[in-house]
């Protein structure tokens, strides 16, 4: 007996509130807040109007809340004891015949945990597909969150009640998210191909035209087909492209003549070494995704999908990053064809052994005519914690972010730490924490700027030594050039104004510098379009990774979609995660884009 | 025909002008106005008021100064020119003689050096001792000062000008610091002893008890004897201890039936690995000077006096720092003899090895009675840069500083440079940053406290990732204990107020920590009065530096004397220097304290 979100918004006070009793432990205020808010566009509405009440309670509200889940080692005896009668919940969950020694270890941790944080752990432990987690990432997760701050493990436990609240919700409405399911369940599959090396360790690592890289080829080639893309075909660099062809009689379209246009999506299915399942792979399933539910309907677009899975965005095999989506935009630089890998294995040789032409002509073909394209969309998970630490599933890119980077050295002179006053010091490492404050002022003043000093080091420091040398990095990025320029003029012309008030030398060698790809307005107006319609709240936020999109940039329209990441949204690491509504929810904002695009193309 | 002081002071103001001819290259100036402030009570008086007026004149009136100065490779091929003719000053500089590849080298050093400071460099050729710098000492000498900062430099050629000037002032008043040139040459004599492995590289290491610290020693009781030392010996943890008897119908002491008291001073003559020649033996040396000039007169005090040179202060070879002054006041720790160095050899072998008893009796009997004394007074190199700066000969110290150390790591959270927004970070390194510049800050506003982070590393930094960790020490000390304790609470509160607001954890570890010792104020006072009757300006600071008297104050009154180091007072460093003009004022600040305390004792 499943309730509908038609009942719950028409339903008296009382009546609602026991259609969603039991979502929170001993905590029926949380639901009865959020009805306040009826009637709901969607269940992901409804969840995030309880997400919204919790987060806006006090903090006494929140442990209280938290401390009315029962402890871990006791769930997992619980587990032990009840399996015979166990609910729909617990049979999924992952701590059932825990051996004696695994019971002891378990709590053992608890009890480190409780002393620590002074409240009990918590995990969904059906974790991010719904099915469960095991008892090893149960335990793997216990130790690992036993390192946080407290009021960041806080957070982390009201997420995860959150997360328990939505499987609990999602059964309660007999909603099962079939297609984030599905597609998660591809990202799981494709991670079976791993370089040999990483293989073993049961790490993810898939460099550019390994086998490991091939089999994933192969298999994304298959899975197009399979769900039905016209043609499927592996280009002369190692991209899988996939076309689903427009309706036969399509509309006309703005500029007349020139035929059908397609729209451009995808990402890379290359990783970094020990990375994510999700990172790239995301942006190339989701659409297949639509396109497979496009294909089972029969239904046809006023224009072609064209998918691409880029083979090579990470840079890690070859010093060559962005070569896949370049290669579209006729960015590939002829000597990279010579360059040696770590086993000495010229990119000739391995495209060469990957059955590709290996020529300078072949790639050329591979450049798109930009006006044979409606434009670009990338889906990507965030690879950030905003997402996650504002509970939204979603968040629409307004630009992904110039860079530039440094790397310096402040040179001052070393001296007793104990005999030197402090008005007749050059303390390197001084001029550089004044600079750290200045560059995190500087930047957190403009909003969506970020400025890092990553590298910091007094070189061969002394406990009584004045430090004479800082050696630091500096990474400045900006929405936009223009504010990326403001910020890099800001910062060095205060570094410079500390070291010369400071009689302090100065190195400074610029490393890298990367234009700005803002979102194309009308494109990421789609985007929004698509948000606003599942029902969840809208966030617009800069990209501070770099993306495929930020090549496709330069010769066409873009715009990018991002998937909340969880565990702070922490990428190029396997902690990398997503859950399957969250997938859920992109492929519904995807097919909303394809929709608005084709009534655009009708009208 | 030299020129006395009499003379000058009485002289009719273009006479006296002309008197002073020559001193600052092409710069009258000086001489004009330092003539306002006759009489002069000393020549150091005098040198002290010409370099007081150059250091108030403008920028600009010091840089027409150091750029009327030939450059140093015109200076060279001058020298090997007018070799024949050159005057008592080019005789005695080093630059004549050179190959012409040297002349190569010194004009290739010459142009660099004139392209970063845009004036020629100054040396005072004839250097500390005045008679002159070999051609090798000069040419390490542009090259290490190459490397200063500009305005650093500039002020390191003005101190070299001043130090031509005194030479050039010495010569026209026919004054030789002929003392100083005799303790200069005791330090040089002593140097030519140091352990076997350093020697070869030419480098000073004499660590406890080894060949060369022995031969240290024994060269100490032959130099005390000929000094006129009534009791030479050496102890049981190898002190070298001289005994200058008071005279024989001394003025009842204050504390009448106690016999006579003695003066206890002196310093260590062992050395760090690679040190200087003046740390520690300088304080040894001059009472020596001291007792040669009584006996040479035949005089006695109504007090002895007891010059120990200590055996061990560095803790270099075993970790047993303060071992010799120590071993005076009876702190003489007994697990120490089973120590072993490098070697394995144990403390107790090496003693044993030196012929010293090595039993904790025979150390035992070496503790003083503090009643046997007046009191502890020691001279030292000031080991920092002040006295330098100020272009002050002597410093009278108020006290030893107090410290405290810590090994400390900030913990964060390591995110992505790119897509972690400002206010979601948590940056290690930052939160150390804020603490280095309130530690600055904090101790600045103490006056005599200094703070010092010598040690700070973001461990595995990578420039695009936000530091999730930031190691660093922390070194704090202050002239009074409640002053270091009150530094450190509000340091440490600051620390954790930092921590707290920022969401860092934190771990503290104390390593070390030290009472002060503060000078005991009657006998700073003989100190202060003895600088003043040299007619050199006072100045009265702490000692960042421990030394022995911090020992020795544990059980009786102490003050200390720190006379100025060249090369912004760099210590353990085989660049830490004096000159035997700074030497010779010391000797007779010592004589005038002793002075004092007869004069005491008569009343």
């Amino acid at each position: 007996m499943t309730t509908t979100l038609q009942q719950l918004n028409s339903a008296l006070p009382a009546e609602a509130l026991r259609l969603l009793d039991g979502l929170y432990e001993h905590s029926p205020w949380i639901a009865e807040q959020a009805l306040g808010q009826r009637p709901f566009a969607s269940l992901a509405a409804l969840k995030h109007a309880m997400v919204t009440v919790l987060a806006n309670a006090t903090v006494d509200a929140q442990l209280a809340l938290i401390r009315a889940h029962p402890e871990l080692a006791g769930k997992a005896m619980e587990s032990q004891s009840l399996t015979a009668e166990s609910t729909n919940e617990q049979q999924k969950a992952g701590l059932t015949n825990c051996t004696s020694e695994e019971l002891a270890h378990i709590q053992q941790l608890n009890a480190q945990y409780i002393a620590k944080f002074g409240f009990p752990f918590i995990l969904a432990v059906r974790g991010p597909r719904g099915t469960g987690l095991s008892k090893r990432e149960i335990i793997a997760t216990v130790e690992r969150r036993l390192g946080n701050p407290v009021d960041f493990e806080r957070a982390e436990c009201l997420r995860n009640i959150h997360r328990i609240a939505e499987i609990r919700l999602n059964d309660k409405f007999g909603f099962t998210p079939a297609v984030g399911n599905e597609v998660w369940d591809w990202h799981e599959d494709l991670a079976r191909h791993s370089d040999p090396e990483f293989a073993e360790r049961g790490e993810l690592t898939v460099t550019y035209l390994t086998d490991a890289h091939r089999a994933c080829a192969a298999d994304l080639v298959a899975r197009m087909k399979e769900c039905g893309f016209d043609e499927v075909s592996i280009d002369a660099v190692g991209n899988v492209v996939g076309v689903y062809e427009a309706s036969p009689h399509p509309s006309p379209l703005p500029q007349a003549g020139e035929g059908v246009k397609a729209l451009l999506t995808g990402s890379h299915f290359d990783t970094v070494r020990n990375g994510g399942k999700y990172d790239g792979r995301l942006g190339i399933f989701v659409p297949m995704a639509c396109v497979k539910q496009l294909h089972a309907a029969g239904k046809r677009l006023p224009f072609a999908v064209e998918v691409v899975g880029f083979a090579e965005e990470e840079g890690q095999r070859y010093k060559a990053t962005f070569l896949g989506s370049g290669a579209l935009t006729g960015h590939f630089n002829p000597a990279w064809l010579d360059q040696q890998d770590a086993d000495g294995v010229t990119m000739r040789a391995a495209m060469q052994h990957a059955g590709l032409p290996a020529t300078l002509e072949a790639i050329g073909t591979l450049k798109r005519d930009p006006s044979k394209y409606l434009g670009f969309v990338e889906v990507h998970i965030e690879q950030g914690p905003v997402l996650n630490e504002m509970d939204l599933p979603l968040g629409v890119v307004t630009s992904i972010n110039a860079s530039v980077r440094y790397q310096c050295e402040a040179i001052g002179m070393a001296s007793h730490a104990g005999t030197t006053p402090m008005n007749r010091r050059r303390d390197a490492a001084s001029a550089v924490a004044e600079l750290a404050l200045y560059a995190e002022q500087r930047a957190s003043a403009d909003g969506d700027s970020v400025a890092t000093i990553g590298m910091l080091q007094v070189p061969g420091g002394s406990i009584n030594v004045v430090p004479g040398r800082c050696r630091f990095s500096l990474d400045l990025r900006a929405p936009g050039n223009a504010q990326r320029d403001a910020l890099e003029r800001d910062v060095l012309a205060q570094l410079r104004a500390i070291c010369e008030r400071r009689g302090i030398g100065l190195t400074l060698e610029e490393t890298m510098r990367a234009a700005a790809a803002p979102s194309e307005p009308a494109w990421q107006a789609r985007w929004e379009k698509a948000v606003n319609a599942l029902g969840v709240p809208l966030h617009c936020m800069p990209s501070g990774a770099g993306h495929d999109a930020m090549k496709l940039h330069e010769v066409m329209p873009q715009a990018m979609l991002f998937v909340r990441g969880l565990n702070s949204g922490i990428s190029h690491n396997p902690l990398e995660s997503t859950t399957s509504d969250d997938i859920d929810l992109c492929v519904n904002a995807f097919s909303h884009l394809l929709d608005q695009l084709a009534s655009e193309h009708k009208n």
